[in-house]
């Protein structure tokens, strides 16, 4: 029988491939269904230049193309730090169901990541976030959402 | 000169696209430069099975992809809906420094979407969230996290 220990195992040692070809910071994540892997991933902000690449996006981003699905109800996810607010949100997009992590948002903090001020912002109230959001064309926004809701056979995600 | 409500209505008319093709929900997005689109995206959950494709992620996703960078410092990012938790977290990442938005969280709360409810989760503190999280070998992870600093010319982001 396959192990907590042993996910989380795979996901440091992808974090450690993924570190060291530079492809990004040392953060690995695998997704597991039913006591198997059904996706993998590592931070490759740098080597993609896509700042969304974190490890656990990459291996949800993964799990859903291999489950041809955009839920991952029922799947777990393995990850070497403890997820920052824009993998948290993913997490829960994705309805994962249990989130297993090595270091504390705080270790990576330590070793010079954003993710503790990260979550501060989401504390603040909007208009005391360090980036200023302004509402723009509201009646018009609010036409294309109630438009929305008249798409027949829309699927609830 | 291209007004903010000209870049608004791309968003929308992208929102609309995708929307009207299935792709997901009335969520669009573009990323602007020194007055020029340079990012675009919407919502594409239900179209790819990816969870993380909101408007905004696929816009900065673009964006980077078209500047080559991981950075958008610089830019703004116009957007029909007021980002979600996962989408703010990744606007922070990207350093993008202003945030244009049609209609509010509420809104996307009134048509069926879980923004409010997720904004709620990373006010809580982590052992009272939806997704329960266990941490699992910190000792294992954190020498992984120690090893990082070890590596010469790692990029900063």
């Amino acid at each position: 029988m396959t192990e907590p220990e042993n996910f989380m195992q795979r996901a440091i040692e992808l974090a450690r491939q993924g570190m060291n070809q530079g492809a990004g910071g040392p953060f690995g994540a695998v997704v597991v269904k039913d006591g198997v892997i059904v996706g993998e991933g590592h931070n490759q902000v740098v080597g993609t230049h896509d700042p969304t690449a974190h490890g656990e996006v990459t291996a949800i981003r993964d799990a859903c193309k291999n489950m041809k699905s955009f839920s991952l109800e029922g799947c777990e996810i393995y990850t070497t730090g403890q997820p920052c607010p824009m993998c948290l949100g993913a997490i829960l997009w994705a309805r994962i169901e249990k989130i297993y992590y090595g270091f504390r948002i705080e270790d990576a903090a330590a070793i010079g990541f954003d993710d503790t001020e990260f979550f501060r912002q989401m504390q603040l109230p909007a208009d005391q976030r360090l980036v200023p959001a302004q509402e723009l064309c509201r009646e018009e926004a609010l036409q294309l959402a109630n438009d929305y809701l008249l798409i027949p056979n829309r699927r609830h995600y």
